[in-house]
């Protein structure tokens, strides 16, 4: 505290991330990350841009990615935003789109930076409970608001909505802004973005992080209505004019274009989140159904922060959140390889 | 304009960045970059960091980067920020430190994104006048006032300002926070970076753009007292949380070790400078005293406009600002190699 702050300072309410450990971890299975290199693609571009014109600024506008993107998409370049990660573009959202009269409105348990942003902006929010399985109810959110916004599939729990859900909250709410954020959409839930065209107010979120293995790179992805993208460039532009470097631009070109490593290696996560939630199964967690690089389980009687506290110790990260007190029984795990599951399965016995 | 949009987005007036021309260009002198690669020992550090790693998030905190700056700058960790780019930080420092009760102080001519913080966040400001030389006076700065800022040297004039009179501001003012802005400090202008322990309520921002070569990899830092910093680190942490992607912060680290190679180029940009200011002298330009890698200059009969546009046809780019008025005769020209400078002396006497 210093007298030199704006209040808004004293006010926040700071994310706290994953952590990211210094020492040598067996298994990091706590920040969500692909268990798989970035495509050999992507590495080979980013050599060959690490040149003498890094000592120019980049593209402002990123346009050799919105055109990978618009193509990949089948969508206009006008429709697309690019920013220094996916949180960086929710932080825009909120700011550009979702602060208005009526509160904005998310599940109780989501991911926890949207509380941290209506702090940053001074955005009224209210939390929607999730059901009593832990799903979105769509129904709940029909009521007076200034946007609604959740992940899908939703994090930490993993559970998808179908794309007709969703297309259903997006004719009875067609006022405010609804925000899809799909930073796990690659890992086996249908993506809305065959929407973008239809409905003036839907913006959908990606990231680069997970499935296309580059989070160590900064690099995200909204879609929206052209109205909507210019609101968020308007905010970048009065922001950080040159917020995506050189070497993320090519990077993300390449990782778009190689659609053949990016199947397969979503494919093996999804194939090792199936063997893992089968093993869990026998050993006594239950298991939510996961459209994402992750699960959220619980064991039927030991404790969460005891299993957490021990796989810790044999030198397994993974993820327990303490609040909402709901969950706080559930532990979110990262799907890593195959091998990585086997020994996560094995550590968990000798642990149990 | 859409209903969608929050009322900040329709009050914002963005930031309008030089141009960074799609087709080839004989000399690029409008940006301010630097005419030198990077340090081969930057280019090398990133090819080595361009592996399988970059699957996973980067150090929130970049402490390796911040370890540098703190040993180069004879300053703690503590008292070090780090971000995507100066702007971002600039951002970050108006959000967090100059959003006050009264007005934000800057020259009326000067980095022409501070006004657009101002609309962002918004700050109230006041436009403090350069005196009749485009001099910042700083005693008219001696006014109530909710933070002061101003770039050292300023932008675009290139005149700097002597430590011994910011010591005399920050002596005198000592209620609110001054933050100099010295993106172009290394070119022969004396940082204020040793008054951060004195003063409480200083703020210095850097960039890796200009004298680092690296503006194609957006890197900047802050140095203050560590009450400021954790100000800074709270917005940080509530609006991203991974702003600097591990290439960034492994180039950021050789950049600042390969001390040789810094004083290197920054000795022959200031020699291509005064070079440059001698040989406009002899064809009827005034130039004004700088210390950045830049100058600002007008000719005695010859309309400003009108050089800048036999120059573009000529495929020299260097920068024309149309406001205010006072400064519509002169032309902001980018300092490059020494073989930059004579080509564009012997356009100019053609077109002249």
């Amino acid at each position: 505290m210093s007298k030199y702050w704006s209040d808004i300072v004293s006010r926040l309410t700071p994310y706290t991330p994953g952590e990211q450990p210094k020492d040598k971890i067996l298994l990091k299975l706590n920040t969500n990350e692909n268990p798989y290199s970035p495509s050999s693609e992507v590495l080979d571009a980013i050599k060959l841009s690490t040149k003498a014109s890094l000592r120019l600024y980049p593209d402002p506008e990123s346009i050799n990615l919105k055109e990978a993107l618009a193509n990949y998409h089948n969508l206009s370049k006008a429709n697309i935003f690019i920013g220094n990660g996916s949180d960086e573009i929710l932080a825009f959202i909120f700011q550009a789109l979702l602060n208005k009269e009526a509160p904005v409105l998310f599940p109780d348990i989501t991911y926890s930076f949207y509380p941290a942003y209506c702090s940053l902006y001074d955005i009224k929010y209210k939390r929607i409970p999730l059901d009593k399985k832990l799903n979105i109810n769509l129904e709940d959110y029909l009521i007076n608001n200034g946007g609604i916004i959740f992940p899908n599939p939703n994090a930490p729990t993993g559970i998808p909505k179908s794309v007709v859900d969703i297309e259903n909250l997006l004719q009875l709410n067609q006022e405010s802004v609804v925000v899809i954020d799909e930073a796990y959409v690659d890992f086996g839930t249908e993506s809305a973005v065959k929407l973008i065209n239809q409905y003036k107010n839907l913006v959908i979120t990606q990231s680069f992080s997970k499935s296309r293995s580059l989070a160590g790179i900064r690099l995200g992805c909204a879609f929206a209505n052209e109205d909507l993208i210019e609101a968020l460039n308007r905010i970048k532009n009065s922001f950080n004019s040159y917020p995506i470097d050189r070497l993320a631009q090519v990077a993300g070109v390449k990782a778009i274009q190689d659609e053949n490593y990016f199947n397969l290696t979503r494919i093996k996560i999804i194939e090792a989140r199936k063997f893992l939630e089968k093993e869990l199964l026998l050993i006594d967690f239950e298991v939510l159904s996961s459209g994402a690089n992750f699960i959220f389980t619980r064991h039927k009687s030991k404790d969460a922060i005891i299993i957490f506290n021990k796989l810790r110790e044999a030198g397994v990260l993974v993820r327990h959140f303490n609040e909402p007190e709901r969950i706080s029984q559930f532990l979110r795990i990262t799907i890593g390889t195959m091998e990585d599951m086997q020994k996560l399965i094995s550590i968990l016995k000798a642990v149990l």
